[in-house]
């Protein structure tokens, strides 16, 4: 939601949707900038902002969008009923900023939505067994369209966003990539978390729990020219032909850590990854290589931000304490993935992927794979080039046949 | 409520009070320009924004407030908790934008208080049967405050102002005037509804209808120097010398209409003030002189915006119908009263009026006299000549008794 220019905007789509027939809740999040704004202004008052009053605050940021978008339905004779969080009920726990929806309560919604009236909910808030406002925390809005969606039984529930869909891969490295029609939950939430930024993670999972197609379309598009988006699904093969790889995702923000020289023997991983989990340090890819010596060197990647703080956890105490010889550290790598949930009953796919790294003379540092994924860790210098031939190898500029 | 700096002083304030052993109900208003900025954005979106929409949307004002006084209390170590006029809740009926206050759930703010735990709740807001958020319409913050001090039947209820109390009069055309110390209710509503305007009237009322004692106060004074402003009290004569005239107030808002050579006889003020009843126009004062001819003249005043439409209704309407000669107007008149419940058991008060205004060479035009107020209508350009010297001939400059 941005300008009043762009609610009257949303308000003409809505009313067209409305003409064809269904019955729409639209769930909406604040004016751009307007939590920010909040947020400072709680700041400017209280260095630490207490959270339930914060989340007080920061909740009339959807307050003030629900109501304007009620208006801008009802001048173009839309009949349209606005709902704060409280008042639907959004039910949630009591942790404030980051609360967890737990019930919604769809009688009120209901009866409006058989009058024949638009429904518009404010997302992102939701209310505690106590009656204190709660906030889902940011992106929150997501979250509260997917949930009243499965309360409701909707039979879509379509996420608005700057992009007009999910694509194969960075369209800002390929060119050629993409615009996927559908792609399932699973390979969806590879996507998400590898880096492709269109969804919230936490919304995506939700949807999936409670099985609502999700679609993602663009809130941006002219009147007249709008785009079907992308549908997730928590269904594969919807009568349609799977592709083997859905997209090629990636990530920069990886950092590589490896113990050379650690004695092999049983309860070592634990020795090591213990203190790094007790650091609350997040451990993605781990591999250990055993040697001929009777040691091994163990490797595994963390997210940059954490490098630092790892490095000398390995040095200071970990190291000593396993009797490993060296620490060594990179931060300058890469994660590049292939997601799919065609790999399944295709195995050809990692030996492919495999293949079409090395013709490119670029060399794997780790490989993790999943049922539905297959991950490489390379020199971040390649990142480009590799996700360049492999969105080629797996034939995804072209349209599934 | 103004600033971050502001709200940190009134939580300052608060603190001092809740030191000294008060349990406190702090009932807030919108941070200053805040209504105007959100009924802007409305219009912005819909010219004529919905009336329930419109209060989703101005209510987050004080919900901002509330946010931000409770957490700026907090931070100086008073414990405190915001509440949405939902969450009291304070009951209203469902006139949007005027909604009146039916009941107040004094539970869970009585709970918190007993728990010494400062409330504070937003003004000028309410909910309605079916859980739809209301305001009471501009100024509906004292009136919450009243309401909310009637249902805890709160010692006083201070209300803050950007006057630091009740004058005798204008000190902008009396520099003696002077601020009293208490006033009674009655009083007030004579002074506010002659232009005082330091209350809302219908707070004022409010406070008289549930005998909640009010006090006037600056919210502006600097710590350690703040006084005590004026107490409206319910009760006459609370052991203090009761002065006679408690103030002189005065309205430029006034035009005056006769009907020149009405037929005197019966029903004819009905004739002429009935159109004017129905044409949506008040009437303040109302005079009928009888002539020798067997006919009247017949005046009375209106507020200056009305006075064309009334002349014109006179004179196209009411004059060809009741058989007047003339239609006469004056909006170049003023309004100036004498107000005080002394002047029950002293019936001097208006010949002393009269003389004075006679002794100045001010011409008197009409005369109304209620049990606690004498009137008079003068041209305007004596306004201030006769407020000064009424101010001084019952000498308000001077301190009771």
């Amino acid at each position: 939601m941005g300008s009043p220019e762009r609610i009257r905007n949303v308000a003409k789509r809505v009313a067209r949707w409305k003409a064809q027939g269904h019955q729409i809740v639209v769930v909406v999040s604040a004016m751009s900038g307007e939590t920010n704004r909040l947020i400072a202004l709680a700041k400017d008052v209280s260095p630490q902002p207490d959270a339930r009053e914060l989340d007080v605050m920061v909740s009339t940021g959807e307050q003030v969008t629900i109501a304007l978008l009620a208006m801008a339905l009802k001048d173009i004779g839309v009949p349209a009923k606005s709902y704060t969080g409280s008042q639907v009920k959004v039910l949630t726990d009591s942790s404030f900023n980051k609360a967890r929806i737990l019930e919604i309560d769809d009688g009120a919604v209901r009866r409006d939505l058989d009058a024949s009236t638009v429904v518009i909910v404010a997302g992102f808030q939701g209310v505690d067994a106590d009656g204190n406002i709660t906030t889902l925390g940011r992106g929150g809005s997501d979250t509260s369209g997917v949930a009243l969606a499965a309360a409701l039984s909707a039979d879509e529930c379509q996420i608005y966003t700057d992009v007009d869909g999910v694509y194969t891969t960075d369209p800002r490295i390929v060119p050629e990539a993409r615009k996927l029609d559908q792609i399932t939950f699973e390979e969806m939430l590879e996507l998400a978390s590898l880096g492709s930024k269109v969804l919230q993670i936490r919304s995506v999972e939700f949807a999936g729990k409670y099985k609502v197609k999700l679609r993602v379309l663009s809130s941006f598009e002219e009147e007249g020219k709008e785009t079907a988006g992308t549908l997730i699904t928590f269904e594969e093969n919807e009568a349609m032909e799977q592709p083997i790889i859905s997209g090629i995702a990636f990530s920069r923000d990886e950092a590589k850590l490896t113990l050379v020289g650690v004695p092999d023997k049983p309860g070592i991983a634990y020795q090591i990854l213990g203190p790094v989990a007790d650091a609350n340090i997040d451990v993605d890819m781990i591999i250990q290589n055993v040697g001929h010596d009777g040691t091994a060197d163990f490797s595994f990647t963390v997210s940059r931000a954490e490098f630092a703080r790892a490095k000398a956890l390995l040095e200071d105490k970990i190291k000593p304490h396993v009797g490993a010889r060296v620490v060594e550290g990179d931060s300058k790598i890469c994660k590049v993935s292939a997601v799919g949930v065609g790999m399944r009953s295709h195995p050809g796919v990692a030996s492919k992927m495999f293949r079409t790294l090395a013709e490119e003379g670029i060399n794997i540092q780790m490989i993790s794979t999943s049922e539905i994924k297959i991950s490489v860790v390379v020199d971040e210098k390649y990142l480009e080039l590799a996700v360049r031939v492999l969105h080629r190898a797996f034939e995804l500029d072209q349209a599934a046949a």
